[in-house]
């Protein structure tokens, strides 16, 4: 129906299940590839090497609740398409380049923290990337938001609410890494906590009981 | 249709199906990478190393049946939602970090019972990530349970009925594994086994015949 | 539906969509996965060292066709399906947890046939895992066909059709590389390309076409 | 209803749900293992290890857009079918075969880049692999145009527009590879960026507004 209404306007038009079958697999790829770098490291007993293994927990947890987040955002924004047309494809693709090129600069700044050499380095290479993904979330956004449809308008609306702080919050956060790479990481974490968890649902909720 | 009628209480409502095509794609990948961590080491003749490899295959079953099991409990729990609020959705991605996160601890444990250094620690790691993803699940169930539907209803009970045992299974395997990690490693794969075998289905066929 | 039809015999009911996404998973990422142990060794020019990774191109190939033959095998049977029971699941788990495995085998065989050393073991190691492959498809197609419906069920008769053959030639092939495995690994290419490609379907084109 | 009208013919019909959902799995997976294959090397300063890893950036970004390119053709190519009968399957399989034995000639060429050691081989298989990509699309294309449906037709239409220019520009960049490989793998990402960005929507609404 939607494809033979657009087709007099000469626009493609294609199946939103695949778009969301190849995003949700590169989206949970991703995420689960970070495992792959987790290892202990000699010298030291056991559990010293396990404990000492924490950048690694570390990275692991950031980049994958950043993933986790960048997937509710994707969730939202392609809830109001009925179809896509190429430049959103185009759009989607390269947005996805960047979700699947996370897991390196994860490792790269596990190693630096694990190592201590080149820590301002990874942790800004690793913010770079944080930052590149966040704004080309917000290109999809903006182009899907040409087209306003009924369902699912709420959820784009929040997503787009904490667009602006998170991109302040990175600039921050790698500014802040030049001098001081683990005060970075630390924010890179906040970030990615502020993006996943619901903090308005949950006040809501107690509220509610309360 | 449902989001319309959710939107007056000013929740969020998102796709299902996302929610179901990005957990499928964790569980089954964090299943197929654990066969990576397998490989055959020297010494010996080429039959002894394949032999002496048996940590690995212990613990890619006992990894696999676990995630299988996981999936099992997950399918069941959303089956029944027709809506995902951002809650659910943030329980549902920490209950992923978790399942994500089990070929770690399962190469900790193949790599400790293979060169007889460390098990203990490894044993206690896994048996704990193993008891993080069964709390994880049940904080997922809760939530899940709040707001009963018609359909599927049945399978969470039963997935309800296991928690408790499997709980108290994975405390009592961890805490032998202080003395006998090895113990704990089989009693690990014995309750994965118990998450996956339907023995009451098996038992009624049986039954049935007779 | 469904499931309110069933409720009364006490089964439970999951969705089949479900199971179809954390299969395909699985029969994607094995496959998919065996790109990783691709790769060319010293000594010799850049080309001798491309062309003699040749035991990886054909594992690669072998193992490839062989998870696609099976998940041809695995739509065909789940297509009948209209829902799935937990015995059916757990046989499905346990066709999975071999579909996963097979990147092993792969790894050993290619290592084999690369240095010349252990090819007796790894052409076995493989040869059973293929059969078992086999053997389990096997049970879960004749656990699925206890219930047959009337979708789908010409492509389980084929599939059906080819799984004795198929058997028998893996355990001639398993013998045969006792002595040649060699010759073994050729067999095993040789049943994936009879699983995969379609010669009945393209006589009955080349017919109606003269 | 349409494996029923197809009955009589003798042809099996298969879910194309089951054929999205595996060939997207195969794409984004081939896809995100490319970061599998990015790392610094010493020696240098942290900052000149992450500079001289470029041919790894490289590589991940052509073959990951030639993956992108490669799945919207495929989408468009499928989402034609109502259905899919096994030479549909056999030549798709042969084409995901293809598809994820990409990233093993994107090692190959980012490692020669890096080494400055048999670049001209390297550029030479990835090229081939690229050029055997397009034309097994180009064979399921073929295929699948034999049996024209209403829905998605304009699609396809594009996608073969782009073909020929394709294969030729590919066996250039070889040719010219065998002297220059730096310039072929220059060609190779060139090409990407021309299957992906959809020039003529840009043109078209950039147009539109002025």
């Amino acid at each position: 129906m939607p494809a033979d209404a657009d087709a007099p306007r000469g626009r493609r038009s294609l199946d939103t299940d695949r778009l969301a079958g190849f995003s949700d697999g590169v989206f949970s790829i991703a995420a689960t590839l970070l495992v792959l770098d987790l290892a202990v490291h000699p010298p030291g007993t056991p559990l010293d090497q396990v404990l000492h293994a924490w950048p690694g927990y570390l990275g692991y947890l950031v980049s994958f609740l950043t993933i986790g987040g960048a997937w509710l955002l994707h969730t939202a924004m392609t809830n109001r398409l009925t179809r896509a047309d190429p430049n959103f494809l185009c759009l989607n693709l390269l947005f996805l380049l960047v979700v699947a090129f996370l897991p390196f600069p994860t490792r790269l700044v596990t190693e630096a923290l694990r190592t201590d050499e080149g820590e301002t380095v990874a942790a800004t290479v690793y913010g770079l990337t944080l930052l590149a993904l966040r704004l080309m979330a917000a290109a999809v956004d903006a182009y899907a938001r040409r087209e306003p449809r009924g369902h699912g308008r709420d959820d784009a609306q929040q997503a787009h609410r904490k667009l602006l702080p998170v991109v302040v919050g990175y600039v921050i956060a790698i500014l802040i890494g030049l001098v001081l790479p683990q005060a970075a990481v630390a924010l890179y974490f906040g970030i990615a906590v502020y993006l996943v968890v619901p903090f308005r649902e949950i006040a809501r909720l107690l509220f509610r009981r309360s």
